[in-house]
């Protein structure tokens, strides 16, 4: 069985689709209207406030199909959603999902995509509630609007950071920019899946569940995902808090894989460890006698490292390197230097 | 000046967005966290529950730049959402905006298709509080998720509409594809974009003031927009309800301007008015002791006609046509075929 998109048309892929919702999905105890209507319809619980994150996945930017199968790709968008929830101390409950999809596409593929999908959503009880798909003639496109919930005034923002606070991350940022240089440095046929650079970048892993319990401690001052990068999404929370920050080189988590690989290839584990990389890590920062209780709340849900790197100064918008010796070193954010062009001339 | 996106970057394009949504942008009066963290924080007023919805325009399949700049690009973007939020009865309040951009993009088009966008949530005082900025090689996409809000229990479904019912639509239906007609068989250059069937194609209005009113007026049993086509979405309703339809042909609502293009063009105006276009009229339903009372209720707030088509019949998902003579004749909605064949195999 391998028919096409253009076999069976829209109306047939929407049947497809909402069959294996039916079938695949976690039912949601919340009530709401789902795939069929114009719009869906989401009532939050008392006392609560509804988030709202979109982010789209691009093939060829985003992704690649020669590296990537569909039910890993659908996790991935997904997963990036989820993390920005997640990001902000939320609970995921439902999903819109906009897809530009090739008439010549297996239907097989996007379902098994939409596996990858619900694979995500079913741990938190979340659904698929609409969406759309549309035709496109070259790269394929995913758009996700997931809807989150979290206890009024519990938002862990980017812009709360204080002068003094620990700066706190989790697992190990950079891997998955390694394992994408893996990939497109190695012919496709001697690609090794299971090297844990390519994992880290093929099958990312959010931190939802830990930013959830962070926000719900009360006890830190900011929090953003590594999307952009552990130092381009620093760079958003200094920016956005109004202050500047001091990290302490030797302090990053570098891991055995991404070490490895820096020597072999001649490269600055802390040049990979910081730079643009889709993992979806969390940056935190709290008050430096928090750091501990913290740990501790992260360490009894996961078994994810979470590692002080530094502190946040008063220098507004300055990053400096604390070397070993002890001297500091200023540097600029990657992408940083435009912004901050445009900033200048308001 | 005439910077490119690829000149100022995506965060330069992000610093400029945020200046234009600062100065064109009506403030909503409800606090939410705009753009700039990962996910934005509604919350909804009490009693009230929160409609969701996305859309996506792919160019080359739902516009063509020869034909619409940019402005009413934004405007046609944002009214096909809000489009789908007032068929529910509901009102516009935040939108997320994510758009697949080419770097050679001029930035002064990206900003008048904010301005586009801007200029439709206004009379809402709904705003843009979230999104994302990829880069896209070939074709443009605009996807946005509208999210509303409706009185708990007051949206108007497509699911429940009853037998006997009587079936009214706003407007006049397939005007848009007769424009886009119009524009595919007519040179470039001369194309008149004063032609009112290319307005209707270009610049379409959406009906969410007469859906509001409907629905807070609780005499519609359903309500669908004609997105996909008056025939096509008369018969979204018929399946979701578990009824069919007698149409009154002589009754169909026709425009001067798409019967002079019918009797000139030696088409059947009344296939042109039925079948898939890019309108945004209203589909309701109500008991007929209330259709009087919604036209009055219309009229009060619009000058849109609105017209009384047919009715709806107890055999389900079988449509007729109630010709002049009083003979009934059957028909299959376009797509309709497929998904029937579909349904049949469940």
């Amino acid at each position: 069985m391998s028919e096409t998109l253009a076999e069976i048309g829209e109306f047939g892929l929407i049947h497809r689709i909402d069959k294996l919702l039916k079938r695949e999905s976690v039912q949601t105890e919340t009530t709401f209207l789902g795939i069929g209507d114009d719009a869906a319809a989401v009532t939050p619980k008392e006392g609560h406030e509804i988030l709202i994150t979109c982010d789209s996945l691009v093939e060829g930017r985003h992704f690649l199909l020669e590296y990537i199968n569909f039910l890993d790709l659908g996790r991935r968008a997904m997963t990036v959603n989820i993390s920005d929830v997640g990001a902000m101390g939320g609970v995921p409950l439902y999903a819109l999902v906009s897809l530009g999809l090739k008439a010549d596409m297996n239907v097989r593929d996007i379902e098994e995509m939409y596996k990858g999908f619900v694979a995500e959503l079913n741990p938190f009880k979340a659904a698929i509630v609409g969406g759309n798909i549309t035709q496109v003639e070259s790269s394929l496109f995913i758009n996700i609007t997931l809807i989150g919930e979290i206890k009024t005034g519990k938002s862990v923002l980017r812009s709360t950071a204080c002068v003094g606070d620990t700066i706190l991350v989790t697992g190990y940022p950079g891997e998955a920019a390694a394992g994408l240089d893996l990939l497109l440095q190695t012919n496709t046929d001697k690609v090794s899946f299971d090297h844990p650079l390519v994992k880290a970048y093929l099958s990312p892993v959010h931190r939802a569940l830990e930013g959830q319990a962070i926000a719900t401690s009360g006890l830190a001052t900011a929090m953003i995902d590594t999307s952009d990068g552990l130092l381009a999404d620093l760079a958003h929370i200094c920016q956005d808090s109004g202050v500047g920050a001091e990290l302490t080189r030797k302090n990053l988590p570098i891991s055995k894989a991404l070490k490895e690989t820096a020597i072999s290839r001649k490269k600055d584990p802390y040049e990979m460890c910081t730079r643009d990389s889709d993992d979806y890590e969390l940056i935190v920062t709290c008050a430096p006698n928090n750091v501990e209780k913290i740990k501790d709340i992260i360490n009894k849900i996961s078994t994810v490292p979470i590692t002080q790197i530094g502190m946040i100064s008063e220098e507004k918008e300055n990053f400096y390197w604390v070397l070993p010796d002890g001297t500091r070193q200023p540097f600029t954010p990657k992408g940083w230097d435009h912004f901050a062009e445009k900033r200048s001339s308001r």
